[in-house]
């Protein structure tokens, strides 16, 4: 989804198909009922109906990441203890609520109407000139990041909305059984109104990180990385659950359902083949037959890596960590699924599989308490998967859609230099500090105003009862 | 879904594509391998690219609403108690079963094929003639209140039954803890061949409401209504739960799994971007792309109304009532999806979340036993969204879609006249009535037949072990 | 997914499209920014154009049958006990990654690389030549099997790999309860890499069951009953759970979450639309529709015979058995999806739903303890469903999809002869001698190896505990 994605000869490409391009709008109009003066040409209906297969693709990937509410809902919930199980579940319900409303007003335009280097400045609840799907120079409008994809503008608001919520989501289960509903409502807000776009507009809307040659195809960075370190500062501020550290002992809490957490983990691999082959926002077969393959393989290499890992140094195959490996297999491969070969992302899966067990341990060993592992998955697989794009693309030149000047150089494991690799480090370290900062004073003013964390007989009580006056499952007895 | 949709310049549009029918139909088949004489112009080719596209979409569409079975299953089951989530289940998933069969046989005929101004005459078990994807005055059938939608016959059949079965799932939740398997399994194949088909027929077949001009383009009456009624006909019929009302005291009796009730409300978010814009029947994508924008964020704006209506007057945030409210904001927005803009989406959603908290209040007083919500949720924000394609029409000549000569034209509140909202009054009218009667007597008729309600007995033991010899949880200790 | 599906007069159609394939391939190329000396024609666009929309739908498919992972899951999860759940859990989450790998690096050689009648040598790691998406006599590279179809190798094998991870799945549920996670892990490697591929060869890959004209549309054979056997011979092997069966008496087992196992069956009911008419690997508007119909309505007629028939032989309409009727249902449609009317989709379905009863009772009596039923679903209406090509389809010249040069010959029931029949029954016979023999001996080779049932005190305590270290659900109390 790098405003780089597109190489400029294939928008010279599509372009000689349309000589004027008065006449394309024109045949694009005349598709719509309003009449013209003269029949179109065959390169006319050429370019409509791959608007038409392009759209379809676009809302198909959307759908399937708002869906990924569903997998985050019962992965967080399942992790959970049953006494805030409806606390879990209505954040993750309310939070793409807020999160639709919030990044329509607001979000939209910093991240990705044109601006400055640092944020956006226009186009506001969607408001502004907009010719989409007019492409490249023929495009006329405000969102000009967005110019390189030929759909139209509520097609490419739907696909980022359901990524903003995404990020929203993941923050949640870091902060988990001990944050007041009020308290992350407000955070949702503010991350998808201000500092999840910054980053985006920095990386996807045209800002400096792109000029700079940042890859982040899918967004490692920009969703996993940016919604990590605002749970790592949340769950830092919030401090520990009750209970969850005595003294220098940990105590696990385990989850109270591991089958609605595995049903939550396979929703979520399923939404993945709409959030990173969505990215190409174009029906490109070859890409998105490749991303899509890079995509499920690498998770199934984290699933096969985290299983292995948990083996040998837990010595039984956790469950938990199998359904995190999946994710981190996942985020592992989102910044490089367009520019890396199969055999590639086997390697970014494994790996990211294995943090997932390594990172679950490094955290509770800060006692820094992340009920549900989202650190490890989001932040760390974040992180490595920034990375691999330096280490592992197969550079200009080999897939079509990867054009001679767009998208990463060879990588540095295949033969390439350490150039690219310092960029990322470059953009990891400054998304780091700005996410980090930000995150942090948000936390901080919503503590000092509002309050965030519940009181610790409402956390003994457990959030259910205290917050929301209902129990999930009335009927059963716990023990 | 109106059969007004097409703009008749859209029509004459892609016919000056294909000047000779003849031609067309040829074209068609040599891509079927059929041998021809001619090749075919790239206007034909054009045209079959487009079918493919349009087609593709509908179905995706169609799964999606399939898939809101399960989405009804697991929210209907969740709100119920667990000695009853058998029988629920049961009912779930048998019903898609009865209505594919009766609306295969009867119910398509009687709501698509020809007829007169009440009931369609002809096309029971998919026959007669049909020469789709054929359009306009090209088609020749039996189906002609679907010609406008240039897909195979099985493609449009597929959707269809797809609605037919969510119509006749809305009622399950309402009689839900107390109603006998047989009589629910009797009541739906009678809603899905007759009453849903014979209004179905009044709005989407050409009958009489069309004619009217009355708008609903995906379904709040035709759909949400219809079953509302059916619900609220039949949960009065049956009366309340035992223990649910003692004299004038309510007595909640929550639902056991609030989990799947919310992975519920998830899977039908997920599924309305199939109902609403797949009900273009065609891969327009400026249209589809639209309707999926304002179906999302009054879906958004219905959790937001109702978390902060049911935060003000419950004093805490309900997780039952933001679930209602995600459906109730969908509901509302049904009808008019492809009409409104987003800001108008942004209040039809509100209200809808809104009138989820308070019609829930509203029926409880009358001692309308109603477990899920089903009423408030389909039958009150059924009229309401029906209402405000009235209210809030942008009116022909601002999106191409809608064309100048279709559609609702400006609504009441944006600066139009009242006789559109004279028209959706009317319709609302005559379609509570006739649904309302229908159902009464086919409840009735069921009821003095083969008997409704199971025995004191039964339902205090619960429908599993009586109607079904079976528990859902044997292994879990209840309180 | 036959390869005998295109008509060859089809492939010709396109053929003469594209008179000259290097312009074909300097077109593709072009659309890729690749510079080309020559504009590019309409038929080359066109093609482009065709190219893009099958490739959409074969990967929308292929991640429907991705998700049908998350329905085995939540199915074999909720019909075994809630001991066992995490275990069911972890094996139905890591078989794919497991196949995912293995099919990779060997299966997808072994299944559709070029070879011998027998087995394909070629394509390991989706290595050597493939000119893919050119079709036919354009083709070049080791994948000639899988010419008939325009899309890249990589959805060709995304929607494949999908397909294995199935056949491995099935096995799953007959072998719950009892055996080791990495006996099954084990075995999942082997029935991907050889024993589900080798067939695959015979069928799909070229081999010579399809030389002898063998049908097997999406693969009732190639996947159900290759599973089928395998779950057989596992379940078999591994003798009944403990108390199962004491002496002559059959003690039932029941589920222990049948809300969860409802949910899995819808999911699966979703996931076969792209099953089935993904099998076409192409859009084809006419047979995707078609197809859809008869895997929708056969799914309901599985429906409604389980319940008609549990409730007259059980006296009580068993909810687990509507849920195997449902994917008895499916799985006898598999085969003949697109070769049959609908009145015979629904007949085949009934006839499913029917054995789905019955099938339970034999293998109870046989003392093969299958705690899911996989064996009536997989296995037995398997076998039905690939007789049913030969009896029910409607033969060639009737729909444009199905040449007169290729799919099935009029069926036995509408008037056709005995051949058909003949060589459906051959090939059922010869693929199950070799799947039960091959997987007799794969799982007899995993237990005088590594060791393939649990300890019995490890049973009695719960593989969750003893192979895991976990529950799933640790806060409620069992009875």
């Amino acid at each position: 989804m790098s405003i780089r994605f597109m190489p400029k000869k294939h928008i010279k490409g599509i372009k000689r198909f349309c000589r004027s391009l008065s006449l394309a709008l024109l045949f694009l109009l005349a598709f719509k009922g309003v009449a013209i003066a003269q029949d179109p040409t065959w390169q006319e209906a050429y370019q409509s109906l791959q608007v038409t297969i392009d759209t379809v693709w676009v809302l198909l990937a959307g759908m399937l990441v708002v869906f990924m509410n569903a997998g985050f809902a019962m992965l967080e919930t399942g992790l959970c203890r049953s006494k805030n199980a409806v606390n879990v579940l209505s954040k993750n319900l309310i939070v793409f609520g807020v999160v639709s409303l919030a990044f329509w007003a607001l979000g939209f335009g910093f991240m990705f109407g044109d601006g400055n280097a640092f944020v956006g400045l226009n186009g506001f609840f969607l408001g502004g000139l907009d010719t989409s799907p007019l492409v490249g120079e023929a495009y006329r409008g405000v969102f000009s990041s967005l110019s390189w994809t030929g759909v139209p503008l509520d097609a490419k608001f739907f696909f980022q909305v359901a990524f903003a919520g995404t990020a929203a989501t993941i923050v949640s289960g870091a902060v988990a059984e001990r944050i007041s509903f009020f308290g992350y409502f407000a955070f949702s807000a503010l991350l998808s109104t201000l500092i999840y776009p910054i980053v985006g507009h920095w990386i996807w809307g045209g800002g400096f990180l792109s000029e700079w040659g940042f890859q982040d195809f899918a967004g490692s960075t920009v969703v996993h990385m940016v919604g990590g370190w605002a749970a790592l500062t949340g769950a830092y501020i919030l401090g520990p659950r009750e209970g969850r550290y005595n003294g220098s002992q940990s105590e696990p809490i385990p989850g109270h359902n591991l089958a609605i957490a595995t049903l939550g983990a396979m929703i979520l691999w399923f939404g993945w083949f709409g959030f990173n082959p969505g990215s190409t926002m174009a029906a490109d077969p070859a890409a998105i037959s490749r991303i899509i393959l890079t995509t499920n393989i690498a998770a199934a290499s984290g699933a096969v890596g985290a299983a292995v890992t948990s083996w040998i140094i837990l010595t039984k195959p956790d469950l938990s960590m199998i359904i995190n490996g999946v994710l981190a297999g996942l985020v592992s491969i989102t910044a490089s699924c367009a520019y890396v070969g199969i055999g590639s992302a086997v390697a970014i899966g494994l790996v990211g599989g294995i943090i997932a067990v390594f990172g679950a341990n490094f955290f509770n060993r800060l006692k820094i308490d992340d009920p549900v592992g989202a650190l490890p998955v989001h932040l760390v697989s974040g992180i490595w998967g920034t990375l691999a794009v330096a280490l592992f693309s197969v550079g200009p030149g080999v897939n079509p859609w990867h054009g001679v000047d767009s998208g990463p150089p060879l990588g540095l494991l295949l033969g390439g230099g350490f150039q690219q690799l310092g960029i990322q480090l470059a953009g990891i370290l400054i998304v780091s500090l700005f996410a980090g900062l930000a995150s942090l004073m948000a936390w901080l003013l919503i503590e000092y105003s509002l309050g965030l964390r519940v009181s610790p007989k409402a956390e003994a009580l457990g959030l259910d009862i205290s917050e929301h006056g209902l129990e999930a499952y009335p009927e059963f007895r716990n023990r």
